[in-house]
This record gives structure tokens, C-alpha cells and sequence, in this order.
């Protein structure tokens, strides 16, 4: 095909952000898209997955990858169509999953190291669930619970952004493992939505009631396993309702991710000392050569409909700043999905 | 013997200190030693064991053991003698470890699950050695090392209060398993101290020297375990020095144990996540079934000179409000321990 009559639109990250990203840190910049070369693959993007660890990646600050550069397209999780090919590994039609970058096309190699595409099977689930369920939210609630959090059957598991992409996991998986799980989410829509939908025990709605109050009372045996998404007094709220050897998962600390002053350190990390208890930090990247044993568990559950998957999906690539900003402000009702295009 | 021809000398807990502890927080006083009944021995104690945890035992709130109560004796391990046994678990001139408290005698059942008295042989090591390495401080690093610190040789094992009690031994032991061992200490003379007698291979002086340039100095290849007795800022910027799969223990944090205001909590927590690091925090009496390991290994060890048992022995037991407070003011030299009684 000719692919020199497709115009790019891609998001390139302007300037470091001061706290919330502002329009301004953005550039948008359309260029047509060049000719294939041998070995390469044309990906004309459907979905976008939008994390709070992209505005970790956004700071100019040693960390588990490193930062976008300035002038660089974002980097973005997406699902694609490949629309053209010239390396055997993908066929025109294939549907696929990697690091496209928020842009409509991506073009490159077809074992791009960065992009690292692979296929993904619409007939098995909807597209969008390969960006949570199936995909690394996905891969981080069941690879982090499992092997940092090591819930056992009868434990009390406390997740918070429980209804995030990988908060709704995370306790999904808990409750098939036999344990009593209460999440922790803002609004009452999110908390019905956890525990009539998704089956948690109960959940703390933290923008209307005290956490330490509902903590008492839905975890009426203490907390053995404390899953974390946001950081800050939740967090250390938390601690103090910890049992001996409890284990605390640190997944991300998204009330920090915005921050222009000092992150807030958990003040009662002192309960670690009095409960033998530990706190773990996680990255997906790490499960990366089982994360087929984890889609396989998860493909089974969601297949069996044991568990579910949650997308909200937003519409266009140029929402993407606004869309982006809904994480922090804990708009997005479950994992947050720009779509780009239809298939 | 007539026991009560004897005078007990006590100090029992008046009031609960806020901050430093003053003196008007204890209550001297002299009462008469009872005569024994069935099955109880009668200690005099010859040496207390002075340590940062007993500041918190002083607090009323929640923790891995009880508060001491107002009125109470204040709980203290120590070494003693027998002076007169209605047990046969103990004869007269035995000498014992055992939770004395902080008294001229001790007198109760020989098998008081709080005292907890067993013989310890003179003739093996000096009696000091009791309370220091072959007793909880070495106990708390001997464990808390192995088990939560889990160190491999080669690796990089910081450790703060690197002259006290725990400090000494935990660096020690990590050198026995050839590791690289950086201390962090108060003063020349102390640093001097676990360097030229300890083989420690550097240690920091935290009051006349950046921590952080210290890190970057004498740990280039990071920090792979760090066993933490201090907490505070030192604990904030080791964080910012750790290796992936990094290992912190938190045994201590006497740099908040006479905080008025909150604990500061560590900031830089999020390193956990970027590195996949743990933090843990350890008790000693989890590894009570295994002290004779412990007692077995060190006992070994300092018999063959290749590791030391350093102690700071204060003269009286009316020095105790003085000597306690030593230990937050970084004036102790070693295991700090407080003489009684000669043998």
C-alpha cells in the first residue's frame, strides 16, 4: 500500500510538567507517514492505554525506564491493526499489542525491542481488554499479588483504586483465591460498582467517609495484605491496621504522581517494625517471561466469567491531554482507554 | 539465706515521658526483699542491658509487647546471680539472663515466662558479653540479618548505629559472609572504631560528614542490603542509593524514638517501586526457637577472634536515667550497659 497519503497525528511531550500536565506540555505535530523498509510493519492504532505511571515517565528522573525525551512522541501501550507489512512475524489484518506511542500510526520494525508487538486474538475477548485485564494492568495485579502480596484463603486483602484497571483486578483475583477483599475508591458509584459487580466484600469510599472508620469495620480481623495504589495518608492509614507478618504491595502512588513539593513518606511505616510486616515495590516488567501463564489464569477466569474487566473508554486522539488528567483526578471509572480509531 | 535483711533499689515508671525522658518519669524506690516461696529464685542483678527499644515500652500504645504500667518496675533485661533457690532449675551462684528489670534483685518463679531466666557460662565469655553479642542485640542482627536482610557475598550492606549494640555485629556478621560493609556512625572516634577494629571496610560519620556523598564514595556499586537502626533522614537517603532487589531492615528508628511531633516518614518510599525493594521490619522474639543457633554461630565466631564484643559499662545503678538517656543522645560507645552489683 502506499502509506505516504496517511497523516500521523501524534502527542510529543513539549516540556517537563510542573505538576499537573498542562496543555502547553504537549505538541501536536502531523507528519505523513513514510514508506515501508524491509522488516517493518505500518500499525494504524485503535486503543490507547492511559497510565499513571506515563506521568512518571514524563519526569526527568532515573527510574525503572527512562524518561521520554523532550520532543519525542509519548510513550503509550496501544492496540492496533497492522495495515501493512513487509516482515513474515505479522500479516495485514493482524491485530496486535505494544508500544505504539500516542499517535494514530506506528511504524517500525516488527521486532522493535520498544514496541515489542505481539498478536492478540479479537475473537477471544474485546480489543480493549488486551490494555487491562489481559494486558500489563492485568499482568501487574496477578504476578504482583500473587508473588509479592501472597494472599492466602481466609486473609482480609485491601486494594486501593478499586476500581482502577489494576485495582478491579487485583481483588478480583483475591476473592477467587478465597480471600475477603475490600477495596478503597472515590465515590459511591465506583464502591457499588466493586461490590455488586465485581463481588469485593466491601469497599471505603475515601471522598465521603473515613477510612480508618471503615477500616475497623470491614476488616474486622486486620489486613493481611494491603495492595497500593495511591500512596499518601491512605496508605498510611493503612498501616496502622496491619497485622503480624502483613504484607504491603507499593504498585504506584498516584496522589503523589503530581506533587511540586516532597512526596508524602508513610510516617507510620513504623507498624513494619512492630508487625514483622514488609512493603514491596512492583514492576510488570519483571513477570514479563510468564506473562502468558498470567493470561492464561486471567483468559480462563474472564472465559468462565468468574472475573470482569472494566474499560472506560474515551473518544478521540485529541482528548488525549484531557483524558490523560482524568486519572489524577479520579474521573476514569475503571482502566482508561483513548480510542483512536475503529478497526 | 534471710532475704529480707536486703534493700531493693528500684525504678519504676511515674510517668509517661513525652519527648526525652526526664527524671521526674521515675520513681526511686527502696523497698525490702520478701522471703522466697516454692519454686522461686532470688537474682541479684550485676548488669542491665540499656537499649532504644525501652523507650518505647514507656509509651502507651499498641506494639509487639505491652506498655510498661505507671507504678511499675521498668522492664530491663540483665545478668545476675543466684543468691538463694527453691527451684531445682537453678542453684545458688548460677548465673542468669533473664528480664530482670531495672532493681538491685529480682525475685519470682525460676520458670517466669516474662523473666525468662537462663544460665549463662562465665567462664566462656565475659558476663557483659550476655547482654550484648551473645544476648538480643546480637540475636536482633545475627536474624535479622540472615532472614530479612538475606545478604550474599559480594553484595553491599550498609548498617546505621554501626558502633551500637546491633550495628557492631551486624556489620561484623556481614563481613564473616563477604560482603562489603559500610557503617554509619557519630563521631571519629566511633567510625575509627568499626573500621580498624571491626574490619568494617568504611564507615560514615553522620555528624560531620554528608551521608549521601558517603554513599556515593564508598558504595559504588549501590546498596544492597540495608539493616537500619535509625531512621529519619539517614533511612531517607540511603532510599535514594539502593539496587534493584534491595533489601531493607527496619530494626529500630531511634532518631524518632523521642519525637513529640509525628514520625517523619521515609520520603523517598517510591525507590522501593523503581527497584523493587523491600523493606521489612523485625522483632527478635520471632527467632526465639533458634537463639541457640544464633548463640552457637557468634559464640564460635568471637572464640576465634573473628568477630569482637564491644560494651559501654556506666558504673551504679542510680546512674540509670543519666545512662538510658545516653543512648539518644549518640553518647554511648557499644553496647551500653549499666553495672549493679560486682560479681
Amino acid at each position: 500500500m502506499t502509506t505516504n497519503v496517511l497523516e500521523n497525528l501524534q502527542f510529543r511531550l513539549a516540556a517537563r510538567p510542573v505538576g499537573m500536565v498542562k496543555a502547553s506540555d504537549w505538541q501536536q505535530v502531523v507528519e505523513p507517514v513514510r514508506e515501508l523498509a524491509d522488516g517493518e510493519i505500518l500499525v494504524k492504532v485503535l486503543y490507547l492505554s492511559l497510565d499513571p505511571a506515563m506521568r512518571g515517565w514524563m519526569n526527568d528522573a532515573k527510574s525503572y525506564i527512562r524518561p521520554v525525551a523532550i520532543g519525542e512522541v509519548m510513550r503509550a501501550g496501544g492496540i492496533g491493526v497492522v495495515l501493512a507489512s513487509r516482515s513474515p512475524k505479522f500479516a495485514v489484518g493482524d491485530h496486535v499489542s505494544g508500544g505504539t506511542g500516542v499517535q494514530r500510526y506506528w511504524i517500525g520494525k516488527a521486532d522493535d525491542k520498544a514496541g515489542a508487538f505481539y498478536k492478540v486474538d479479537p475473537k477471544l475477548a474485546p480489543l480493549t481488554t488486551y490494555l487491562n485485564t489481559l494486558g500489563m494492568p492485568g499482568m501487574t495485579a496477578y504476578f504482583g499479588l500473587l508473588e509479592s502480596g501472597q494472599p492466602k484463603a481466609g486473609e482480609t486483602v485491601v486494594v486501593s483504586g478499586a476500581a482502577g484497571a489494576v485495582g478491579q483486578t487485583v481483588g478480583q483475583v483475591a476473592k477467587q483465591l478465597g480471600c475477603r477483599v475490600v477495596g478503597i475508591a472515590g465515590g459511591k458509584e465506583k464502591c457499588d460498582f466493586v461490590v455488586n459487580e465485581l463481588g469485593f466484600d466491601a469497599c471505603i469510599d475515601y471522598k465521603h467517609e473515613s477510612v480508618r472508620d471503615g477500616l475497623k469495620q470491614h476488616c474486622p480481623q486486620g489486613v493481611d495484605v494491603y495492595f497500593d495504589n495511591v500512596g499518601g495518608d491512605i496508605l498510611d492509614t493503612v498501616l496502622t491496621r496491619i497485622n503480624l507478618k502483613a504484607r504491603i504491595v507499593i504498585c504506584g502512588a498516584i496522589s503523589q504522581y503530581n506533587n511540586t513539593e516532597a512526596v508524602k513518606g508513610p510516617a507510620n511505616y513504623l507498624s513494619l517494625l512492630v508487625n514483622r510486616a514488609r512493603m514491596e515495590g512492583i514492576v510488570v516488567f519483571d513477570y514479563a517471561d510468564r506473562y502468558h501463564l498470567g493470561v492464561a489464569a486471567l483468559g480462563q477466569w474472564l472465559k468462565q466469567g468468574k472475573i470482569k474487566s472494566k474499560e472506560d473508554v474515551v473518544q478521540g486522539i485529541e482528548q488525549f491531554p484531557q483524558a490523560l488528567n482524568m486519572l489524577f483526578e479520579g474521573k476514569n471509572f475503571g482502566k482508561l482507554v483513548l480510542q483512536v480509531a475503529q478497526d
